[in-house]
C-alpha cells in the first residue's frame, strides 16, 4: 500500500490526515489517533472536518472547530471515530452517500469502534473483513450484515481499510498503521514519545489486567 | 480524600472536572483523562477553560472552544495537561499566580506530563513528591528544584496532587484517581467500556513491549 502515498520519485508526499467529526463523537476515538499521527512531523497535515463545518461537540462536551467536508483533500487518510452520534447518522442517507465518496477517494480509511458501523452503513465495507467495539458488536452487525465482522480482533486490516475495536484500540490500530506504512521503528518511536505501552497484537483484544 | 467531595449526607455532590487548556497543549494529555471522566455519568460535569476563553489550539492543531478561567467553579478537580505551550507559560508570572490560586482552591489537582512543570512553577508542589514525562525530566527538574521529583513512577499521588509521566500515563493516572475516589469497580468498569488495558502499577513506568 505504500506506493499509494509516495510520489514516483519514492519521496514521501505530505498527506492529509482527515479527521471526520460529528456531534456525539467519542473524544478518545478521534484524539488518541490524532496524538499518534501528530508525532510524524512533516509526513501528515492534520485536519478536522464535519458535514457543515463549524463547531462540533464530542460526547464528552468538548467543542472543536471544524472545516466543511467540501474543503477536504479527499485523497488523504480518513479517520472516522465512533460515539453515540453514530446511531443517528447510520440512518442518514444523504450523509452516507457523501461518506461513501470520501471512503472511495481516500488513500486509507481508518475507523474506530462504532465508526466502523458508519463506514459499513455506506456499503463500502461489504464483503470485507472488519471489526468494531465489542460492546456494540451485535448492534453493528445488524447495521450491515454484508460485512465480514471479526469478533476477536484488536484491529483488522483489509486492503485500505483499518477498523479497530473499542475506543483505546484506536490508538493501537493507528500505531499498526504507522508500522505498516512507515516501519516498526517509526511506530516504536511514537510509543516512546507517548509513553504508551502498545497492544501490538492485532488478533487478540485487550482485557482488564 | 473522599470526604472533600462528598456532602455531609455521604451522597456524592456533582463535581466540576475543569480542564485547563492553552495554546500548544498536548491533545492526549487532556483528552485521554476526559474520556475516562466522561464515563462517570452524573458524578462529574466536564468543562474546558483557558486564560482568556475562546478558541485554543492543541499541539496537534485541534481547535477547541473554552470558557474563561474566571467562569470556573474552582472547587472542582483541576486537570493540567502538558505540551510545548508549557515552555512559555512557566515564565509567565501573572499566569502562574492565577494558576496557584486555582490549585489551592481545587479539590484535587491532576497534572499530566509537563503539565506538572506548570503546576510546580507556581510553587504549589514545593516539598511534595511529583513526577512528570521522563523525556522532559531534566528540564522539569530545573523549572522547580524545590519539588521532590520522582523519576521512576507511572504516576505519583501526594495529598490532593496527582502527577503523571508522559502523555499516555495520564490515562493510567486518572484511572488511579477513579479507583482511589470511587473504588476499583468503577475504574474496572471504565477500562472495560474503553477497551483499555490499564497500566495500573503506579510505581513502574511503561516501556515498549
Amino acid at each position: 500500500m505504500r506506493a499509494i502515498m509516495k510520489g514516483n520519485t519514492g519521496v514521501w508526499v505530505m498527506t492529509d490526515f482527515n479527521v471526520l467529526l460529528f456531534d456525539g463523537f467519542e473524544t478518545l476515538d478521534a484524539f488518541g489517533p490524532v496524538d499518534v499521527m501528530g508525532r510524524l512531523g512533516a509526513l501528515y497535515r492534520l485536519g478536522y472536518y464535519s458535514r457543515y463545518g463549524g463547531v462540533v461537540a464530542s460526547q464528552q462536551g468538548m467543542r472543536v472547530q471544524t472545516a466543511r467536508i467540501a474543503e477536504m483533500d479527499r485523497r488523504g487518510v480518513l479517520l472516522v471515530p465512533g460515539g453515540q452520534g453514530i446511531r443517528r447518522l447510520v440512518e442518514d442517507k444523504a450523509f452516507l452517500s457523501q461518506l461513501l465518496g470520501l471512503a472511495e477517494d481516500a488513500a486509507y480509511v481508518l475507523a474506530v469502534c462504532t465508526g466502523a458501523a458508519l463506514v459499513a452503513a455506506t456499503g463500502f465495507l461489504d464483503g470485507r473483513c472488519a471489526t468494531t467495539g465489542k460492546r456494540a458488536f451485535h448492534w453493528v452487525q445488524g447495521v450491515r450484515p454484508q460485512v465480514q465482522w471479526v469478533k476477536k480482533a484488536r484491529w483488522v486490516v483489509d486492503g485500505k481499510c483499518y477498523t479497530a475495536s473499542g475506543v483505546a484500540a484506536g490508538i493501537d490500530m493507528v500505531l499498526g498503521f504507522v508500522r505498516d506504512v512507515h516501519g516498526m521503528e517509526a511506530a516504536r518511536g511514537v510509543c516512546e514519545e507517548m509513553a504508551y505501552k502498545w497492544h501490538m497484537d492485532e488478533d487478540t483484544d485487550a482485557t482488564f489486567p
